[in-house]
């Protein structure tokens, strides 16, 4: 037997193996000289399978987007799709939470991304939505749902044991009867969010029907 | 001439450090083994000033959450005092985005944090929300809020230029449109969201008063 023949180098490692680095240690995890590291290869080498650093994201926001599910706007009200699409849309962050600010500050050039954006898109087009109002009301409900991605993976408990003896007796039993077992406090207040959101988007909606001089 | 001496060692010094390595470099820069060479000093001088690497992150919390606006609850309806609280909440956030993951996974001890929190129930309990259900409606916001931050510190423009010819002209008119010069994308899309969540919510709160058999 000779020395073990390592895995043959491609896009889809170089890919993964950059997302598993940034998932135990963070987004400053990213660099090429990194990933090349933990691949047991030479820098230049990685620039066989990809042309720069702006393909790896890329490539990262298909893995953690893919999952995102927008299929309910080809058939649903645009407010019972948008809330499937943000369960799904919040399970897939909170799975690579430390991904959260890089793919929201890099931008979009994803093929798969870009049909999911189509596909809200049309939906809340085909409802009702005027064109420029679209765009302000979807990044609004991605603020939201990154926003829950971070709190799902923080503790239950986010007032620090010590403190819960307070000052203030309202205080300390409103943190208390708040708190719910495990998840399910993040999980509450992302069900209260949602609901509250999209109901509000639905009244802003009302609010700008063409007999209101909305712009189409 | 002696050699210049070195500022003198401090609370204060070692969060401020502390703060400007994230600010730099990101959340992965927060070691105490980093902040000493930065100061340059030995890891076990930091020791004489703070007790344990816990109480430097609620050094930066005060820091950061420092200029967060809560006074409003006292005198206005609490969906008023939301509002401003928010806004200087998103500001605050902004201009430290590398905070937002670290401050959000480990619990508040912070006596000024834990004021604010006191402000933010006090009003909203005076105005009628049932103690149970404060504390979802804050995280919500909250969700929101810092998500927005992360959204405020992205380019103008999210969807890639060369992705701009597109084949669906539908998708390409909306994200045209919806994009407006600046910071003033996320700055729309953070006043049409805040509206609609607090409007949410205050339906939500009338569907929940004593006579819809709310626990109090």
């Amino acid at each position: 037997m000779g020395r073990p023949s390592s895995p043959k180098l491609t896009r889809e490692r170089i890919v993964t193996t950059a997302l598993r680095l940034i998932d135990a240690r963070g987004e400053e995890a990213f660099s090429i000289a990194q990933i090349a590291r933990a691949l047991g290869v030479k820098s230049a080498s990685l620039y066989n399978h990809i042309s720069s650093k702006y393909e790896i994201v890329e490539g990262i926001r298909e893995l953690v987007a893919g999952s995102i599910d927008a299929s309910l706007f080809a058939s649903k009200p645009w407010y019972e799709a948008m809330e499937q699409w943000a369960f799904s849309y919040r399970a897939a962050f909170a799975r690579h939470p430390n991904t959260i600010k890089l793919l929201s500050v890099i931008p979009v050039s994803s093929r798969d991304t870009l049909r999911m954006y189509d596909a809200v898109f049309q939906g809340m087009l085909r409802d009702g939505w005027p064109k420029t109002h679209i765009l302000p009301a979807v990044t609004a409900v991605e603020s939201f749902v990154l926003g829950s991605a971070i709190d799902l993976v923080a503790p239950p408990q986010m007032i620090a044991a010590e403190q819960l003896v307070g000052d203030s007796p309202i205080f300390l039993e409103i943190v208390q009867s708040g708190y719910v077992e495990g998840s399910a406090r993040a999980e509450r207040a992302f069900r209260v969010g949602l609901a509250a959101l999209i109901s509000g988007l639905r009244d802003y909606l009302a609010s700008l029907t063409p007999e209101n001089g909305a712009p189409g």
